[in-house]
Formats: structure tokens, C-alpha cells, sequence
């Protein structure tokens, strides 16, 4: 089993990050082992805190309304290895170890499995080397 | 120079991205050659369109209030090499080539260069096997 690795964040790298007139940030999630870009989910300032110290990501849910963790229904947890922030700090970024079948409630690896313009299904788009078989 | 590949997204591809109440949808950038994760911006209808039929990103600033074409002033272009719609239909993801020095305004390749808990500056999140040299 992955083993948790909490990212010791500075309260002036915490205070860099800008929430929406909601509360929340846009929170991108990258395989480390791939580079694929498996999701992109919300987090307000207790779930962002809880996704560091903890190391698995955890986020908000607009339509529920309530916090949710990766993996605690379907099992596919997400181990923080790294995280960002950008440059605006409106935006963050998690490279993840990412468990179980991959990281969309759909099956797929990916949650960005359609691609425009290609015909038919075409997989999602991984590191250099590794561009999807459509292409 | 690069050449333009203009993305031929059918309607029924378009008609399934979901704008937010302003009528934006959140763009994830992804380098092709690397796989790093350069910036996230904002596209409305209209620069969504822009950005697949011209093979060029097309952003709409929330602060200016415009349309913005990245790259016309500082010469760093992004080229489309294959865009993506996640399940949701609420994110997109566009994997470019990068021109020029980069995505940031600051100078930086990607926009999150900046790591949550790592002491000092630490690079931007490459694709396995790049990992930032603070790791």
C-alpha cells in the first residue's frame, strides 16, 4: 500500500493562495509516474490544508456541497508526492501517485479521455513519448 | 517556426463543454514534449473556438475583461497539438507546443514553480523521470 507523504506547506506559502468569491481553488491533479493529467477538482482552504497534512487529496464538492476524498468510495486514492502552487496563486497543483483503476468515475485513467476532433475514443494524453494512439 | 494545427471539433463535441455562470471554462495547459503542466487560463465560447480552429491558445481575461491571444506581446506562443474535454465537460486540456521562453510572465517555463513545503525555489513538475532537482 502507498504510504502518505504530508507536505510540511509554510503559513506564507498557505497565505499565497487565492480563493474565488466561493471560497475555492481550482486544484489540477497529475500522475507522477505518467505526467498525465488525470483530473481537475475544487478545494477550499480546510480541504487544501487537509490534502497537504494528510498527503491524499481531499476537495469540495460545488454540487454537494461537502467535502469529499479521493478514493473513499471507489478505493482509487490519490498520494500527494508533490504540490504546487502558481504563479498568480489562483490556481494549484497536485502530482499524485494515483491508486486502483485511475482517477475518473468512469473507468477511464483519466477524466480527460475525449479528445476534440479525433474520431473515436482516443487516450488521454500521458508524457512525451507516450501521445495517444489516435495521433 | 511552428506550424498551426487547427483542431477539427465536431458540434457535438463543442455543445458538450459546460461554461459557468460566467460563461467560462477552465483551460489546463500541458506541454507535449515534457508533459509539465505550464499554466491554466480561462476560455469563453468564443476563445475556445478561437483557440481549436486556429491552433493557437486563446484565453478570455476575467480581470481585463477581454480577449487575450497568448504570446502576441511577449512572443511565447503556445501551438495546439491536441486538445481534451474531461468527463464532466466542465475542464478542458490543451497539450501545446511551447514557444519562446515559456508559459509565466515571470520568466518561469511553467506558472508553478513554486513548491508547497520544499525550501527554496524548486522547478516545475516534469514528467517521470524529470522530477524537480529539490525532490
Amino acid at each position: 500500500m502507498p504510504v502518505a507523504s504530508p507536505v510540511a506547506a509554510t503559513p506564507q506559502q498557505l497565505s499565497s493562495v487565492k480563493y474565488n468569491s466561493e471560497g475555492l481553488v481550482p486544484a489540477i491533479v497529475q500522475e507522477k509516474s505518467t505526467g498525465q493529467v488525470l483530473m481537475m477538482a475544487w478545494m477550499n482552504q480546510d480541504t487544501l490544508l487537509e490534502t497537504l497534512q494528510s498527503g491524499r487529496t481531499v476537495f469540495w464538492s460545488r454540487s454537494r456541497k461537502e467535502r469529499w476524498r479521493k478514493g473513499d468510495s471507489s478505493g482509487d486514492r490519490q498520494w500527494v508526492r508533490a504540490a504546487y502552487y502558481d504563479c498568480d496563486g489562483d490556481t494549484v497543483l497536485l502530482v499524485v501517485e494515483q491508486e486502483g483503476a485511475g482517477a475518473c468515475h468512469t473507468g477511464n485513467h483519466s477524466c480527460f479521455y475525449r479528445r476534440f476532433g479525433a474520431e473515436g475514443p482516443a487516450g488521454p494524453p500521458g508524457r512525451a513519448g507516450s501521445a495517444p494512439a489516435a495521433e
